[in-house]
């Protein structure tokens, strides 16, 4: 779809997928213990990706080509509202909510 | 605050701070263009952390100690419902929306 007038901000969530290593969740994991937050678990560190698109449709393409790696990772590509609160949000084709 | 029951899942976004270099930020609004995404714009790669924790309002200190680099990074916290959606969302303190 495309946009009239203010060009869309989008939010691309990227996380490793289940069953892949997460070595900076891990490393959170262990250091915030050690920093006084005992009651933390199930860390996972991932990227976030914020860019203003005019065609919204083609943000599951750049995904698939240069945002995530498919291989080990997730995405989730939500739309964003112009003053940042989330609005709308779509899952990548084999996204399973964390 | 504490909760009974279900621990909350906390999402924290993390971005530079706006006038602070972003090179992977650069990097992804360059590569776009050459494989056929022109109309990209305002381009922003950061960190997403999620973890469970009991007591989300630890969540600012973590980010304060561990998560963020205040110094050069913003960041943002959002509480996600079980299913993985979007629930409610606090900035932190010097956050400004993008």
């Amino acid at each position: 779809m495309k946009y009239i007038g203010r060009v869309p901000r989008v939010r691309v969530l990227i996380r490793p997928k289940e069953g892949i290593l997460d070595p900076q969740g891990k490393a959170v994991a262990r250091a915030l213990p050690a920093l006084g937050f005992p009651a933390v678990d199930n860390v996972h560190v991932g990227r976030l990706v914020e860019l203003d698109v005019e065609d919204v449709s083609q943000v599951e393409a750049m995904c698939e080509r240069l945002l995530a790696n498919t291989l080990i990772e997730d995405y989730e590509v939500a739309l964003v509202s112009p003053d940042g609160e989330h609005q709308s949000q779509t899952a990548g084709p084999d996204a399973p909510r964390r």
